[in-house]
């Protein structure tokens, strides 16, 4: 599955075709939301073989940064994601997709959304608090991924993005 | 306003406090989404200026690439988006904003939400065709910007990101 060729801007922009723009490291930023609640999960980066196989397969894959290799999301903790949608922005340089989780949860910390924390927050003022929006893990990420890091030096030996 | 230093990978992850990460460009991506209906309108990214704007006026500011300038969303279209809440993800690489559009419109093409195509598509099946899911512009960008530049030599010409 070859992607069509980036076209004019304005193919881009307002054309009926998927032309993908992947940045200078080959990676194109994903937000990944959910089908119905239409609650913002994650945001995920991919190669052209992660949206590839996204699309061959249904499921979420993604590029780790961190570990440098393809992912399909919930491949070692079971939270995967069934996709249900793909959409394109304006310019084709972000994706968007609706999933349906398969465990309820999508944050590698056991959090349904990685977005589980809020600014306390008014225009003007804040003293960088955050307030969590979630009170309790849907899964434990010590079984799904064994014993924490005890360090930063070595958080590189748990996978941090799924 | 300086934001706090990163800390260890624990109070990043699991902590009370806004440590966001800004990458090599010094830049975080920020997902936006309408308060509301939860919508997602753009992906946009922010330097350290733009979240310390954001944070101190309400309104959505942003750092435009093409442009290489600090940007308020709608100076020159109108089409500004009211802050009511601040998230951020679990490794503190990526800020989610909810917002109330004052014009209606998010996408510089005159759409609601940059993502306004949807990919047709079954897993492992798809021509790259894509779907209009908004059938009107909220506004028009030609009133707003100018004529639309008539090649992509001059692109940059049209902010392409407001």
């Amino acid at each position: 599955m070859q992607f069509p060729e980036r076209g004019s801007l304005h193919e881009i922009e307002e054309g009926g075709r998927l032309m993908p723009l992947f940045d200078e490291r080959g990676l194109i930023p994903c937000i990944t939301q959910d089908l119905v609640s239409r609650e913002v999960l994650m945001l995920g980066w991919m190669n052209r073989e992660a949206l590839r196989k996204t699309i061959e397969t249904g499921w979420a894959h993604y590029w780790s940064r961190a570990r440098q290799r393809l992912w399909r999301k919930g491949e070692q903790s079971g939270q995967a994601q069934r996709v249900r949608r793909i959409l394109i922005d304006d310019d084709q340089d972000c994706v968007l997709l609706m999933v349906e989780l398969t465990g309820g949860a999508s944050c590698h910390v056991g959090y349904r959304s990685c977005f589980f924390r809020e600014l306390d927050w008014q225009p003007g003022q804040t003293d960088f608090h955050l307030t969590y929006l979630e009170h309790r893990k849907v899964y434990d990420p010590v079984k799904a991924y064994g014993p924490p890091a005890g360090s930063d030096a070595v958080q590189h030996a748990r996978p941090a993005e799924d």
